[in-house]
């Protein structure tokens, strides 16, 4: 068996434990660190096998490191550090922040090509796994249209936001797709969707003591952009309820692509994720591209790449010659 | 606009018919013609522009065709075709026996090599497009199992096999995959599932004048490999309900990965395809890879290829800028 691929962890959130865990379930790979911006001897990873040291040590472990999976986030941690690193190291994120996707390859692959590393940014299961299946569709069903729903999932954005509001302890918000709608996409009527016919949102809140409900209710459901688009519940529960029922961290959602190839011939493709854990499946999807990264830096193959650049048989441990025999 | 894609076409049935569609769906690719074993005037192309040749007339064609589409049938067909073409044309075919793919894939490598062409083989939907679920599920779940579902559709094997029998004047068969199984491995408890748990047969049976129903059914419910493993009924239906309600070519199926990230915490990834015509969508697939194959030729990237060595991006006619600002 060939050496074992050397991952970095750099940032140690629910992210970056969800890597170090799905290093662990890939007997070709293995942890080469984890590398943070707080103090070391704070953290604590789940194998004590795993070393902490602070970020800045990065600089010149080459020799120990064959990629990096970084786990920080889109707003402030990537903008930087994909670049900075990729100038060192073959790296994959997960920059999900999709208007600023161009901008961010084009300083990813500038930093990449003079450094000969190879990085591949946006991986993950949106951007990533929905995007290629958005790719799929459309070039396979050129007539038709690809709808993408999110849900029934948490959303830590709007969670973020209704904690915001005065009067509000805590809580969450869950993004639910709307059943009628993905009926009226499978069955391939090409149905023109608002924002508020595709998703509903329902939101589980904490009040403090003596805070006005109605006035709470009213702050969320009228919130520009994150809710006033959308059908709002909001539950009020205890502090009790919010930490037994909703500690986990579920998402998913579905591409669904609709088309015809002659008249009144409709072909459907839908791909779906319901997933228990977000940040520990982003954190499977990152290991595999990462396998895929260390792949190509070592065939030569630099720059920034997306999931659209990389051949799917790169993302497994397997020989061609397995994969062709298994699982064709 | 770069030059078209000129694709020609070996084999004209319901494949071939649907790659001739297909083509005209794609406005950066064109026809360079059919190529028949049949004398070539008794075909009649769909569209007038399309020209119709003798196989033999591929010799020498090299500066009017990019790229060929192989549209005949992994028994006797492609075996020969696909090796002996790909010595001087790069091609897609949708070969479909899954044990003997290596030694097809090694045929048409030893060709294509030699005459640096480029041959992707066993595109279409299975293999094809659910080979590659079955690759990414597998490579980001590696703790979990695959299981792949047909149907509801109509399986050409299957329908001939109950053609065959004695006293039947014609029909058509069905697979349908359980509900209840399908259930069980999205809710992740990777069940054990026998052939005869997994999926049934529907047949529809037209009985020749004076033939015996009992004798018929008998004869279907106990075919070895075909319908003995299978809980399997049978209808006994008039010509004409046969050729009003089961002239289509319906299929489609699942593929579904569950897999756990860490205890107790399931991960589930579903990709479905609901087909209302099966040589169509599977001539869809094979007129994307045949775009694949054609750029992956121009930049002398040669050799057999499987889906598994095409970076998605390749097979769509957008540019990997517009991929990213757009699908990902």
């Amino acid at each position: 068996m060939a050496e074992p691929i050397r991952v970095g962890i750099v940032g140690y959130g629910n992210l970056g434990r969800g890597v170090e865990r799905a290093i662990g379930a890939n007997p070709d790979m293995r942890p080469a660190g984890v590398f943070t911006r707080r103090a070391p001897s704070s953290v604590v990873p789940a194998s004590e096998s795993t070393t902490v040291r602070g970020i800045d040590d990065l600089a010149g472990l080459q020799d120990e490191i064959d990629v990096l999976v970084l786990c920080g986030g889109s707003r402030s941690d990537l903008p930087l550090q994909s670049p900075q690193l990729a100038s060192a190291y073959s790296l994959v994120d997960s920059f999900d922040t999709h208007p600023r996707i161009p901008e961010h390859f084009a300083a990813v692959d500038a930093s990449a090509r003079a450094a000969g590393t190879t990085a591949i940014i946006s991986t993950g299961w949106d951007p990533g796994l929905f995007s290629l299946q958005r790719l799929y569709g459309e070039a396979i069903l050129p007539q038709g249209a690809t709808h993408t729903f999110w849900g029934r999932g948490l959303s830590q954005g709007h969670s973020d936001a209704i904690r915001r509001i005065p009067g509000v302890a805590g809580g969450v918000q869950y993004t639910i797709p709307s059943e009628e709608a993905m009926a009226r996409v499978r069955a391939g009527e090409s149905p023109v969707l608002s924002t508020r016919d595709k998703h509903t949102r329902e939101c589980f809140v904490v009040l403090e003591d003596g805070a006005d409900a109605d006035a709470v209710r009213e702050a969320i459901v009228t919130m520009p952009d994150y809710f006033e688009p959308y059908d709002t519940t909001v539950h009020f529960i205890t502090a009790e309820e919010l930490a037994r029922d909703h500690a986990g961290a579920p998402h998913g959602g579905f591409v669904i692509r609709s088309g015809t190839t002659s008249s009144g011939t409709t072909q459907t493709v839908e791909f779906r994720l319901a997933l228990d854990s977000n940040p520990e499946f982003t954190a499977s999807v990152l290991v595999a591209y990462a396998r895929a990264a260390a792949r190509l830096a070592s065939a030569g193959d630099h720059g920034a790449k997306t999931p659209f650049d990389v051949a799917p048989g790169l993302l497994s441990p397997k020989s061609p010659e397995a994969l062709r025999a298994e699982l064709l």
